[in-house]
């Protein structure tokens, strides 16, 4: 921060903003607290806690301070080079803005209501396999998704607009180029991978592994990988997560279920946790200090997840620990054995616990659902219909009931319409990304066959993380990988991966 | 909340009160966090995030709006029964505003700054011993001290004005007269206990108690006393304390050490707590959602700790349960040995591991001090030979060293400067509180002998904690005891149970 006015300009700008972030820091902190540890009796007193912080963040964002302080910055900034973390800062502080005040106040205040009652329904209607309940709520939800989207503006179409909250840039348009290519490749490797069912044997994952013993095998694997846990913690929580409320103190959470589920939720909450911890730290408490948009955020859980945590070098080099961990349950096994039983693919109705392969054809389900809705073609009310429809067109499968068909997840209800596609946007990234890495460090699978994660980490850190929330993402992977999103990198990944395991022919 | 024009100005009024009271809340669970589960990279960011929410609290509270509120609700509520919750919000509003706004913004600020630095200095003074380096942090602390009582003003002594922050109302004189009323009985108590030193017996707290049992005990007796867990829970800190974000969510901490001191410690806290969680819904994010002070929230922790975790009808309830939990440690005790253990006199020199009897001669020793480093009449330099001197007045002993002494306590480095007195206040109207219950109770010991604490936990909710912060400790005292403080009650308790316990003459 320059002494000089122009300096001084950002600088009171970036005061101002700081405000706003230890208001968000200290939500984060409070949500955090809720979802792991605070007694049931808490939960009215922290709703209206939560209520208060986002509202003096939301007030002091567009107020006419806000504005003012900004355009000042803006000015100031004027000329600087783009890449610099003033421009950055006075670049993505107008988008904010501009955003917040396309909203009406009392806009706001309605979405929040409609989608506090519409979870609380949606909730006690997926217990009770009940849709007919919480249709009407969705209805209110894509009713008013379609406002925001009118409020926004779109120059294609109103997806557009939403999907631009999660990431930034992209499109429908985009998405359905880059679904079409996926479909093309995953749809017959499911196929190919249904005639050879049985090549792939989940058993070994099957032996109890007690919780204790999974969680501490999981943090020393994050703690190689990069996860720095003086500057950290992991707890439990009935729905993992990983939450940042400065750079030096970024939770993940997991919970333990069946076929060392942890182990692995906790590798994905780490890619998360090491993106926030790695940010620069002259971003903190300003816009910039979170990552790129949720796609790229996902790239990185789904990186160390999958392409690292599922990988045959890494149960290489894992393996052995993992018996130390669990001598009885692994006595007879071997790295493959827990190599291909981790890979097993099985078409299933929840994208939560999908496999690699069929995890995007969940994701493509709700993308063209989300779109209909959002135009009318679809009604809410034909959604089952429509929904099971796709699942056997994508998953050969049929819903038995609601509760596991369009009731799964929560994010409509919590009025994030447009978010699914992130998960799939990670996917594709995180493949681009590792490839660069792997081109800048031709040793990378090596080095994670031989434990060490220090090369792909800071590759990672250099080229991702440090930049925060400074450029948009097609910006970050055409710097950090000389090419915007592109398919190929990942869909060859899939391909090459899943025909080696399950002998497909080439 | 009465729905007239009157009703409207203090409603108003109570919801500009209630985002200070979430932004508190807020801050609470930070520093809950920060004191139990933070990771130690969490330390610099979560300062900045506290230092935020104080000051917007701050902001908020010396804002116009809120004095243009207050008078509006002022005149709306003139005439109302004072005992009322409108009246009462009014009249406590207008005392924190105008204590707010005798002190200058940028004089809170100086002693915000300065004693953030004197506590950090403190640590590492104590650990080395080095009063030195101390000294000059605390010469600051108390030249600020000194500038805020001439800020508040005061009619006697300048000690008044402080002791005002933590018990409104309370003066230098009646602590004088209660101090010296104390003394009277203690000395030749203490004194009487020297002469019949082998009279109790500590040694069967010695056997080892492990953490778990005592947590699982302690928490079954609080539990029993009233501490309601699905509105609280029980962690591990460095310092034990009791926390309150809602009246539905109060949490307690404690540590483990020797002889049964995390029970103690629970107990403790406890009685903090069930304050907390009875305080009428009500009052609930209001500035009447509070203890009528800190003496008088002293009065519960003490109680439930002393005058219950101490008695002899408690343990001939809870020791059965007790040796349940410690079956080997305690399998040749009985009830009476460990009530005298738990109340075995010994002077020593440090305040927070004192007995019953001499801990109020620490407080005294403080209280002097304090009053005399305000006025002038003794230098900070001077400090440790004063401390020395007057511990051999009270206690016979000698401190070492300065650790041990002038530098065991962290209050004067966090600028509470008058805060020392509640305690015993707390054990003064703790005694005076038991016996009105016991008034209108009079089988509260064989209730207790029984393990049954509800007409006590119950004549305590509707007498205290009910009320909140809305009538001022004497007031309080008043209108539940029939009597402003007074001393008689607890120097009689002291007096009768350590004659007994040591068998000295009558």
């Amino acid at each position: 921060m320059s002494d000089s006015a122009p300096g001084r300009a950002v600088a009171a700008l970036r005061s101002h903003l700081a405000t706003i972030a230890d208001l968000r820091a200290a939500a984060a902190i409070l949500r955090w607290d809720q979802e792991t540890l605070m007694p049931p009796g808490g939960a009215e007193g922290r709703a209206l806690q939560l209520a208060t912080l986002a509202r003096l963040a939301h007030e002091r964002l567009v107020a006419d301070e806000s504005r003012r302080l900004l355009d000042a910055a803006e000015a100031a900034a004027r000329g600087a080079d783009p890449a610099s973390d003033d421009a950055a800062l006075v670049r993505v502080t107008r988008r904010d803005l501009d955003r917040a005040a396309k909203l009406p106040a009392e806009f706001v205040a309605e979405q929040r209501r409609v989608s506090a009652v519409a979870t609380h329904v949606w909730r006690e209607a997926r217990r009770t396999n009940d849709f007919a309940v919480f249709r009407p709520h969705l209805e209110e939800v894509f009713r008013l998704a379609r406002r925001e989207a009118e409020y926004i503006g779109y120059a294609g179409h109103p997806y557009d607009a939403l999907v631009d909250r999660y990431d930034p840039g992209v499109t429908a348009r985009e998405l359905e180029t880059l679904f079409g290519r996926l479909l093309e490749v995953v749809v017959p490797l499911v196929r190919g991978i249904a005639s050879r069912a049985g090549a792939v044997d989940p058993a070994v994952l099957d032996a109890g592994f007690d919780e204790a013993a999974q969680r501490t095998f999981a943090l020393e694997m994050v703690e190689a990988f990069g996860y720095d846990t003086r500057r950290g913690r992991l707890d439990l929580s009935a729905h993992p997560f990983s939450t940042k409320f400065h750079r030096d103190d970024v939770r993940i959470t997991t919970r333990y279920g069946r076929r060392l589920s942890a182990v692995f939720g906790v590798f994905h909450e780490s890619g998360h946790a090491m993106y926030s911890q790695g940010t620069a730290p002259a971003l903190e408490r300003s816009p910039l200090a979170e990552g790129a948009g949720s796609g790229i955020h996902e790239s990185q859980s789904r990186m160390w997840e999958n392409l690292v945590g599922r990988s045959r070098a890494f149960w290489e080099y894992a393996f052995p620990l993992l018996r130390r961990a669990f001598p009885e349950q692994l006595e007879s096994a071997d790295a493959e054995r827990v190599y291909r039983a981790v890979n097993h693919v099985e078409p299933g109705l929840i994208r939560v616990s999908a496999d690699e392969v069929t995890y995007n054809l969940h994701i493509v389900l709700r993308f063209e659902l989300e779109k209909a809705l959002l135009t009318g073609d679809l009604a809410v009310r034909d959604l089952p219909e429509a929904w099971g429809g796709r699942m056997r067109t994508f998953l050969g499968l049929t819903p038995p009931d609601d509760t596991d068909g369009v009731l799964q997840d929560i994010h409509w209800s919590s009025g994030l319409v447009g978010s699914f596609p992130s998960y799939t946007l990670g996917n594709v990234a995180s493949a681009q990304l590792f490839d660069a890495a792997r081109r800048a460090h031709p040793s990378l699978l090596d080095d994670i066959r031989a434990g060490r994660f220090a090369a792909l980490y800071g590759w990672m850190r250099d080229h991702v993380y440090v930049h925060g929330r400074k450029f948009l993402p097609s910006e970050l992977l055409q710097r950090a990988t000389g090419s915007v999103l592109t398919a190929e990198p990942y869909v060859g990944y899939l391909r090459a991966k899943f025909t080696d395991l399950y002998g497909l022919p080439a």
